[in-house]
């Protein structure tokens, strides 16, 4: 199996990435392309014994600076990691992509090297999700605020196919995200897609779920349109370091809960071990035609090492010509109902 | 000073309730109307020393069963204790009304009693919430699912009223949420707002702001659609309690961390209490002819306490005049703009 990292993507490149890559390579004997600035990513990698394992590097100069809005810098300078690395996956020499950082410009180089897959409305962007009771994928999560209810039936169809190995999980529950547990709530936008998946669909799909749901782990996959589900990622994230630090600054104003909290210290680790996600840390972009993992653009060592395993076990899965089967299906069996539905 | 609080609401009521309203009684000197079960009231208040407060029960014995649809309830029973308890309002026997519980309820009583404010496009339901810093205020956060931009600037006035006297600033600084922090981000209702805002406020208006901004305590009100509030809300809470209920796991799966635990656990309580935002336990439901303030269904004797005490805040500080003042000017100014922002 071959995969493609784009080894400056990210607030820690080429460092956390070329290492994670090492670490990939070792544990799973796959290839995997560096992509990104030669004598950088060389530099790295001699710093570790990387005899056996197979990590060419393609050369692409051109960087995305820090000043630059980053999807016009991805459409003007044609030799950027991101752009050069997807051209491989595209032309045959490599199974999938592994992106690191901003999803701006992954949005706009996959869309542009890969286009979208045939009968699919919009792209999705998804990630997995940490719950109560283990893991979820939720979608969009920013690739389209302003979306269709056609959308998302379909984006409900695209993410079961993507959880099915992610979580593996043979018949994965699916709903939408609402602002309530019974049928019929939400806005405009989630009542009309419930209709719509009442009428058709060929999924274990439950309804809808609201929050205290979702984070209880009673859907595997929760859809929503892309405004919602950003805001949704970035609440919880910001709620949660919220929590932590509040915690922090009362344990460390006491004397007595100092101690404690020193004892305590590997119990805190591991739960912060398993709010992280790291497991979990990429996200998919799918509905192109190639297959394209994100992991965040605050990803280290261990997050790129897992990034790349979600990729791989995409691509193992065969995660992309599966989705193109469903959306055929659906497109086809959805047919007689389309013109009324959109 | 004479408030009205619905002692039959909430999922502990009349016992918390009552509670309540004897503590807030005796510190303020304020009377406090109970409205509800006679009976059921009298019992509760026979426990306390009460001598020399104000604590007039009201009868209403139209209780809202656990199996009803409570806003068809509210239409059907009349005699119920939020109806009745909002007539005394709105005939001038009291200067505000505090509700405990669901809000369903809340919002149909809240119309059919006081109707909407002359100008005002849509109620609003407002949230106090915590952040790094200390207070924001959110709306709205669930009495509107579809929003018009129009009504989300209407909003940013009426909260920036309400947000005065409650966080005790001069001129707080009033944002829309959005999936990031750049102006331009958004929906095309939160692109759309924020192009009539530019046009025309009368706020100390900083644009947008994204969750981690949020709370930061970057923005002292922020205005969204009902559908994203309310989620936002929930999500937030359902993700304090899985931090919280994950830490307690790690937490009691090792001998030394529980210790630790129990030596931090004056730190944790302390923790919790600045998350669990008690002070600030009561939104409020803007734009309506009369003062109506939300506490919590779970809300136990010191929230209760609380909710009334925001009741009695804003009752001093005029909100209900001052909103409708706010409206008047805002309208008179907008004209000009108004067919062509709609």
């Amino acid at each position: 199996m071959k995969l493609v990292l784009d080894a400056m993507g990210g607030d820690f490149a080429p460092e956390e990435t070329v290492a994670g890559a090492v670490d990939y390579a070792r544990d799973f004997q796959h290839t995997v392309f560096l992509v990104g600035d030669e004598t950088a990513i060389r530099q790295e990698l001699e710093k570790y014994d990387t005899s056996g394992l197979d990590l060419p590097i393609v050369h692409a100069p051109d960087a995305v600076g820090m000043d630059e809005q980053p999807a016009m810098a991805v459409r003007r300078k044609k030799n950027n990691p991101m752009v050069v690395g997807m051209k491989l996956v595209r032309e045959g020499h490599a199974d999938g992509f592994c992106s690191v950082g901003n999803t701006g410009a992954v949005l706009t180089a996959g869309h542009m090297v890969f286009r979208r897959m045939r009968g699919v409305h919009r792209a999705v962007l998804t990630v997995p999700f940490p719950n109560t009771k283990g893991f979820h994928v939720c979608g969009d999560v920013g690739a389209n605020t302003d979306c269709k209810p056609e959308w998302l039936v379909q984006w409900a169809h695209m993410l079961a196919v993507y959880a099915k190995p992610l979580l593996g999980i043979e018949d994965p529950r699916v709903a939408f995200l609402a602002n309530g547990e019974e049928s019929g709530k939400g806005n405009q936008l989630i009542k009309t897609a419930q209709v719509l998946m009442a009428q058709r669909n060929h999924l274990n799909y439950i309804g809808v779920v609201e929050p205290k749901e979702m984070m209880a782990g009673q859907a595997d996959v929760v859809v929503t349109d892309g405004f919602t589900g950003n805001i949704v990622v970035k609440q919880s994230e910001a709620v949660a370091n919220f929590i932590l630090q509040t915690l922090k600054e009362e344990l460390m104003a006491r004397p007595r809960s100092k101690v404690g909290a020193a004892l305590a210290r590997p119990a805190f680790h591991a739960a912060i071990e398993r709010l992280s996600n790291k497991e979990h840390a990429a996200g998919l972009l799918l509905g192109l035609n190639g297959l394209v993992t994100v992991a965040h653009g605050r990803s280290k060592r261990e997050s790129i090492y897992y990034a790349l395993k979600t990729t791989g076990q995409m691509i193992e899965a065969d995660v992309l010509e599966k989705t193109r089967h469903k959306i055929e299906t659906l497109l086809h069996v959805q047919s007689p109902y389309r013109e009324k539905a959109l």
